[in-house]
């Protein structure tokens, strides 16, 4: 049957806060750097107190890589809980504007939307502190079964393993994706949330839920329980349909039925903020293959989608993603 | 008698949602290219639901100009009134976090904060759709005497005569600023500020209210009636103690008390977004005059400061203002 959608995702729906911070500020605060933590709603209020002055701007991991889908002509939905409030309807317009399908109701004004409070270090490197709030009460309800089922592919984030509620969401949408004959891509988000939830991570590999992995080299590791990338790679490869590891500057590689590739990471004048490199690293994979493009192809284009994102603060693309591939690709 | 700050501004209290659009966008909209129109809840509704994704970030007039004084060390407040929402807390964060004295209370949630949609057309101008919300109540109670005379420099933006309640604010300011031998300084704004108000602004000058004031090119035509910005430019300098013009990318002009300069605009590689420029041009003048330098001197602080706010999304500064000062003037 064919899809109407390329691509729906379910992820957080958070607006991200994002400030500059030195390092002494990161270690005065105990923050794992370069990682996300969960945070309280005093606590994000208490670190908030001490942030700089910031810029607020759409965000959200699989939102983040539905965006950059958009942007490269994909048609696709995005299903996430915000509340009733300023910064959900930022979220809303934002995801709207960009040519996506959003239709989960907000959820009432308490507890409000979800924010990321983003301290990014003179090297780019992004540290995130996540208050959940509403994003945390996705419910099972607001899983559209024919919409799923009209989807080629289903995209989560691990991210979204930690509370509850969404877990169940998601373990849902898997089996109608599964049912209708599509597609499930899963991104390991984290490091700490594989510490967390790796066993789960683990089981839906092994009962063959996941057609397509993304991981970076940390997650690789946590997963696998070995600080050895390459062997690690190597056996993850042989559980999933497709398995695409980025290694930060050190480019990406990708696993698929025995087929091998690898680019490098696109030259880059100055890396300004990272938040949204793995998440447009995989809105580019996905685009080429939902094009039928070749492994290498496809890992180039994301390789061009992440690029962008670290030239400029925010995690959603700014400039034209499909002219950038063109000009990249042809 | 010793001033506790260099600069008290009173100003709009907004939220900024900045997003590109192209000319065809502020054509169909009938909106004026490179000019601050307002509009109500409705139209903001309305407008907002057709832009483009975008970011918020703090902005106002006077809010920015402040950001960039404390940003060049001046010690600094500001008035101006937020609601009690997300919006209002995102604005009295960055202007505190920018280490200024910030005290007027919230408001109550309705009307909610007030925000100006900006669309950057592709040249980086900006076109300004505001919708004063909370902004517009600010109450004569809300200045406070104590503050204003411990203060060497009074800043009012010509935006906020517009509402009623600041006007009447602002207004009782002027005279506590002269009783206690204090400066008042005054932007005009926009064009289409004076075609409400010149009247106002007429008298204001005439009545000596105003000791230092800055305008554009196309506010010095409005104010005084004329196409001729030389012949008009003089004119008004014979009105002020310290006349300060701005002409875009053809640079600025300062007339003091039968001085007169003129500096080149600073070269920049692209313009991004011009939101801010006169801001902080007028930041950076009012900084150079604070540190007792010439008339040359404190119009090319300004040239640099609007250099950098145009080279980026947002009307405040990012980069570090007194470092590119000290690379520019030593």
């Amino acid at each position: 049957m064919p899809t109407q959608y390329d691509v729906t995702a379910i992820g957080n729906a958070i607006v991200d806060v994002i400030a500059s911070a030195d390092d002494a500020f990161i270690t005065a605060e105990g923050l794992n750097r370069g990682s996300m933590q969960l945070i309280d709603a005093a606590r994000a209020t208490e670190l908030y107190g001490r942030m700089a002055s910031g810029r607020e701007v759409s965000g959200g991991s699989a939102a983040n890589t539905i965006a950059g889908l958009a942007a490269l002509g994909r048609s696709c939905a995005f299903i996430g809980q915000v509340a009733d409030d300023q910064l959900g309807e930022v979220f809303a317009h934002d995801i709207r504007a960009s040519g996506i399908r959003f239709d989960t109701p907000a959820r009432g004004a308490e507890p409000p939307t979800a924010r990321c409070l983003i301290l990014v270090t003179p090297d780019g490197q992004r540290t995130m502190n996540t208050f959940l709030g509403a994003s945390q009460y996705l419910p099972a309800a607001a899983i559209d079964a024919e919409l799923i089922a009209a989807s080629a592919i289903l995209y989560l984030e691990g991210y979204l393993w930690d509370p509850e509620e969404p877990r169940a969401a998601m373990r849902a949408a898997i089996d109608i994706a599964k049912r209708a004959g599509n597609k499930v891509a899963f991104t390991l988000s984290d490091a700490f949330v594989i510490d967390r939830h790796g066993a789960d991570f683990r089981a839906l590999i092994e009962e063959g839920a996941i057609d397509i992995l993304f991981a970076n080299d940390g997650e690789v590791q946590a997963l696998m329980g070995t600080a050895d990338v390459a062997s690690a790679v190597t056996a993850l490869s042989a559980k999933v349909a497709t398995l695409v590891v980025t290694h930060g500057a050190d480019g990406a590689e990708a696993h698929s039925r025995g087929e091998h590739a690898r680019v490098h990471a696109e030259p880059i004048t100055r890396v300004v903020d990272t938040t949204g490199a793995g998440d447009l690293f995989a809105a580019g994979f996905l685009a080429g293959q939902a094009e039928g493009r070749s492994l290498e192809h496809s890992l180039t284009m994301g390789a061009v989608c992440a690029a962008e994102v670290i030239s400029h603060y925010g995690p959603r693309p700014e400039a034209d993603l499909t002219a950038l591939v063109r000009a990249r690709l042809g």
